[in-house]
């Protein structure tokens, strides 16, 4: 494949930074990656493991003259980190980010955008439960989604050239609005996570069953609960505190239909709670055949490989 | 290994009895197996893939002569399906179950046990998403738990019998009070089943997000929920009417916390979710040194060989 930039910048080196790193090395998506991070361990590991061609100790010395600049930080720090850099993007950059939250990234960074630079806020839908710069690896987007949220009066060829980015790291590209974005994801990602958080949570202080039987006995449903609750608590906090009005009504409809099913089970309402298993059940089989998952034993989850 | 039982007699052929036999056959734990179905469909099944030695379509064939009777029906049936049989059970034989509530079965079935005829309860902590004949391999039980629960005066040599037999079948084998077991699954198995039920069930009733997006970007979080969500209802509405105060139990105060951490985001509280977060995390890696997981990409799942 053709390099698509010649100098990218990733900003925060996590996750999803390293993953792009390491994406961009095996399919020579750019000549240079720099990067950068806040604390000095996360830089020493860097370069430790030779995540990025150069780790900058200064976060202008990794933006400058960059063409693509990946923010890959918390979305509670986009605006701090955008005040940080904005005087030393080159003219005719492109700005990213990686947030799980677009409307309010957007209303963080499109104020601070200087004259000539483009922003095209993004979101790969991909992830694990393990954070920091030694959990990347270059297959994390592959056949995931990545959603671009161009902003308003942006070339397309900007946009496309982002989209070609994405798709050279592996992912399915799709455009799609801001608010939209934030409602799709408070459905299928945020107030499950939190759900998932308060379920663990509740297992933990519950006094008549101790922790080791909890832990001994986390046969498949509350297993797979503790995995996603083990997802870094930085970026969620993030998430919640600026996806608040989406995922609080879907938590709000959610405790609603939890409260009917509880009810039949109460009343002993039989038919009500099958029907209802029944229904999702066949979710379930629409999410396999729209490829997003395999019903096979493992998951379908291959190994990643780890650099 | 030594064969443990000489005829065993698998009542009800799902996963989990399709399962006991292929796990049967690969250590060679009993002479011969017998099953049996309700259904004439799952019979032509199981003989169509030679699931048992022999597939009877009289329940009283099957159990006539077996020196282990497994049930793998769903816990509502348990007591109607002891009547079935409880005049063709061999003297000496034991009884067993494998449903995921104790008290309430073995209320069924105590009061119908012929004078010499053993019971012993239990419980294998495993399963996957699928049901059926067809579902079951013989990995299955492989470093899974399996709690048993002996009834009053029963001879310690005929739960040693059963222990061995779990153990045959690759289960780590531990006894536990029917009553705590309830309460224990409630919080590992049975609320997060009936959350991950609620979930989906609104995901798909939410009319401003469709069903094609909610099923296309259902990114991790989701997906893990939609996969516990497809699980046999049958089985499960069963399961939370047998297990109804605990489970009730269980909701309430996940509920109430659930409230808490919702009011945390409505009131910008992000030090209260940080910290709920961050305790979450740590649980997780309890359970991964516990050995019930593991962290590797794959989530350790290894594909099981199928029949």
């Amino acid at each position: 494949m053709a390099q698509i930039y010649d100098r990218v910048a990733l900003i925060g080196l996590g996750l999803i930074a390293s993953s792009i790193f390491w994406g961009i090395k095996r399919a020579d998506l750019a000549r240079e990656v720099r990067g950068f991070a806040r604390s000095e361990e996360t830089r020493a590991t860097a370069r430790d493991i030779g995540l990025c061609d150069v780790v900058c100790d200064d976060i202008n010395d990794a933006v400058k003259g960059a063409d693509l600049v990946v923010l890959c930080v918390p979305v509670g720090v986009m605006g701090t980190v955008m005040k940080d850099i904005r005087d030393s993007l080159k003219p005719g950059a492109t700005i990213t980010d990686v947030g799980s939250v677009k409307r309010d990234v957007i209303d963080q960074i499109a104020p601070l955008l200087p004259e000539g630079v483009n922003f095209v806020a993004g979101h790969p839908l991909a992830g694990t439960e393990h954070s920091g710069p030694r959990s990347g690896f270059a297959e994390l987007f592959d056949n995931r989604w990545c959603l671009l949220m161009p902003s308003e009066g942006t070339d397309p060829s900007v946009t496309a050239q982002l989209r070609a980015f994405w798709e050279g790291l592996g992912s399915n590209v799709e455009e799609m609005d801001a608010d939209h974005h934030d409602l799709v994801l408070a459905v299928t990602s945020h107030a499950p996570h939190l759900i998932a958080y308060t379920m663990v949570g509740v297992a933990d202080d519950l006094r008549r069953v101790t922790d080791s039987e909890v832990i001994k006995y986390s046969a498949a449903g509350f297993r797979d609960f503790t995995r996603i609750a083990a997802s870094d608590p930085t970026m969620w906090r993030d998430v919640f505190l600026s996806n608040k009005e989406a995922t609080l009504e879907i938590l709000g409809r959610f405790t609603e239909e939890l409260f009917a099913l509880q009810r039949a089970i109460r009343q002993g309402d039989g038919e009500h709670l099958h029907d209802y298993f029944t229904r999702t059940r066949a979710i379930r089989r629409s999410i396999i055949d729209a490829g997003q998952d395999t019903d096979a034993p493992n998951f379908g989850r291959v190994p990643g490989r780890k650099p």
